[in-house]
This record gives C-alpha cells, sequence and structure tokens, in this order.
C-alpha cells in the first residue's frame, strides 16, 4: 500500500493562491491522479467553524495563545476527518496552507515562541509532515497590493505591513532550513513562469 | 496588593451546581467581597462561542484532542480577558468549572493522555492553580438521575454512565492526590448540610 502524497501551498495575501491552486489539481487532473483539496484552517464542518471564529473581527483582543491552540485544533480535527483517511487511500492531499502558515502567522506575525509550536506540531501530527510544501514568495509590500480585496479585510488581513514582513521571513526561514521539502517559487514572476516551476515540482513527487 | 481568590466548584451532572453557585456567591455578598462570577468552557464572547462548538451535537465525531485544544484555547482567552484582570485587582473569582474539569472530562472521560492536559495547564496558565476547588462529589448514577433534564441533552449530557463513572473517578484521584487544595463535599447530603460543609471551606480561605 503505498501512501498519498501530501502537498501544501503556502505564502502571504496576493501571492496567487487561488490561481496556481487551480493550476495544480488541473495538473494532477491531467495525470490521472486521485486527490482531494483543502484547505486550512478548515476542511471539516467543525473546522470550518472554528476558521469562522479565527477570522471574525470582534472587539475582543483575542490572546495568541489562544488563537494557536484554536489552529491546532482545527488541525487535529481535519487530519483525522479528512486528511490521513485520504493519503491511507493512496489520494494526494492538496491543503491551501498548513503547518508552516501556523510557525509562519503565529510564529512570526504574532511572535509565539517555536518550541510552542513544535510541541503542538508533534501532539497534533505525530510524524506526519508535508511531502512538498509549495511556497509562493513575493514582497508583501507588492502581494497587499495585487491583492484586490471583495468585501471587507479578515482578522488577518487587517494586519500591518510590518506583520506580513515577518510572516514571510518566517516562511523563508522554513524553506531554507530544510530546502529538501520546500520549493519556493518567486510569485513575482509571470504566470506562466511560475507554473513551470509548479509543474517541475510536481513532476518531481510522481 | 493581595491577589484575589481563585474559587472553582466541579463535579458530574446532577450534583446540585446551579443551586450551589447561587448559595456562594450569597455567602460572599453578605461578607462584602468583590468577585466575579464565570464558567467554562466560556466567561468571554469568543470562549463561550468556542463552548457552543464544543457541546454542539454533530455528525461529524470531534477528535478527542481537537476537542481538548479547544478548551484550552478557550481558557487562555477566558483568563487573559477576565480571570487575570480580575485577581490583579483583587476581586475573588468563582469559576463554574477549570481545568479539573479538563482532568476529569478529557482526561478520565476520553481516557486522553494526562501528560499532554498537564503540558497544555501549564503552557495556558504558568503557575496559576485555583485556591480551592470545592469539588461537589455524587455517585452519577444518582446525579443523571436527580438532572431533571430541560431540552435536549448536549453532547457530553449524551454520553453513557461508564463516562461519567471514568469523570468522577478522575475528579475524586485529583482531589485525593492534594488534599490541601481541595474540598470534597458529598453532594448526596440535605442541601443544608452541603451549604454548611462549603460556607465551612469559604471561611478558611478568609
Amino acid at each position: 500500500m503505498s501512501h498519498g502524497k501530501f502537498i501544501t501551498l503556502e505564502g502571504v495575501e496576493g501571492v496567487g493562491k487561488s490561481t496556481n491552486l487551480l493550476f495544480i489539481t488541473e495538473w494532477l487532473k491531467k495525470h490521472n491522479i486521485n486527490f482531494i483539496q483543502t484547505r486550512e484552517p478548515g476542511g471539516t464542518p467543525l473546522a470550518e467553524q472554528l476558521r469562522e471564529l479565527l477570522l471574525a473581527k470582534r472587539d475582543e483582543s483575542v490572546d495568541p495563545t489562544a488563537e494557536l491552540l484554536m489552529v491546532f485544533a482545527a488541525r487535529a480535527q481535519h487530519l483525522s476527518q479528512v486528511i490521513l483517511p485520504a493519503l491511507k487511500r493512496g489520494d494526494w492531499v492538496i491543503c491551501d496552507r498548513f503547518t508552516d502558515a501556523t510557525y509562519a502567522y503565529q510564529g512570526g506575525g504574532r511572535r509565539l515562541d517555536r518550541q510552542l509550536i513544535e510541541q503542538l506540531e508533534q501532539t497534533v501530527q505525530g510524524d506526519l509532515r508535508p511531502d512538498k510544501v509549495l511556497l509562493l514568495d513575493l514582497d508583501p509590500e507588492v502581494g497587499l497590493k495585487r491583492a484586490a480585496r471583495t468585501g471587507e479585510a479578515d482578522r488577518f488581513e487587517s494586519e500591518h505591513l510590518e506583520f506580513f514582513q515577518r510572516v514571510r521571513a518566517a516562511y523563508r526561514d522554513r524553506a531554507e532550513a530544510a530546502p529538501a521539502r520546500y520549493a519556493v517559487v518567486d510569485a513575482g514572476q509571470s504566470l506562466e513562469q511560475v507554473q513551470m516551476d509548479l509543474a517541475k515540482q510536481l513532476e518531481l513527487l510522481l
């Protein structure tokens, strides 16, 4: 029994995640690979409810540790109900954000202790790590301008530029520390070039 | 600056927590003690939303680790926004359930690893522990009969008797391990006797 591949797509706002997710799923279909597409926080009814609580803007200031625990609660539910069963069936899993986003947003952005995140990662995931993290990398100043927002900004989108610069730096640090598991794709290139880079990475996983 | 006292009331369903909470708050008023009354999971708008997610019956089975992390997320929020500020002001805090309930329900009931609960307790609370845990102790078979339920049972209330027996056993184990911090009150006595026992415990805290 071979396990499916677990691929995550990461990046700050405006890097083109939605467009490129579509490209990735089209690529998988063309290669006759069974897969599921999902996202974090979310992916199950309970985890999506947690996502709503996380994103909602509120009068109450949200304790960063509470935020971190909600993220991992949603992840534990998502893993047990959706991701692990899919990988066991042999399906590939394409996940829009995963634990690297926690290191980036809660660790880099909110400045929470990395050891605490590592502890929770171990508790919730055991040894499971993505086979490949596709990191769409872009200067957040460019990204935020690109992100033509429809509707109101959520609690994260409302953060200031410096927050997103810390998020991006944390993403890049993670990629540098484990280059085999990460593919950093320059999202400032033409879409055609970005997607050629993504396809090359996907081919390596076949 | 003297800190307020932190008192928690614990017990399985049907032990008479609501009635005795009222007795405790009346006692505090009579003694001119500034206090707040609160509950877990809950106590802030976000934490109350987490409570709703925790209690809701759902088609999806809830991963026990996800449940545990939601409980501690709500607790981190409650502590930072409500409990710690109150104690710092010098107010007493009367809390309907707290971390002993986590050891009892998620540890005893759901059989989650105690070390994991201890780790999260340390992360979220640091050294903060209740000054006194008032444990209303009763055979759950009696308690469940007493609990004249109005409305539908929630996700916890829907558990079987054996679950509540494990919850009670875990509560009693905690009390036995640290007798100075716990007062085990026999909730099978007359209400008058229960309240005499509670008053005696409260007087010791003055």
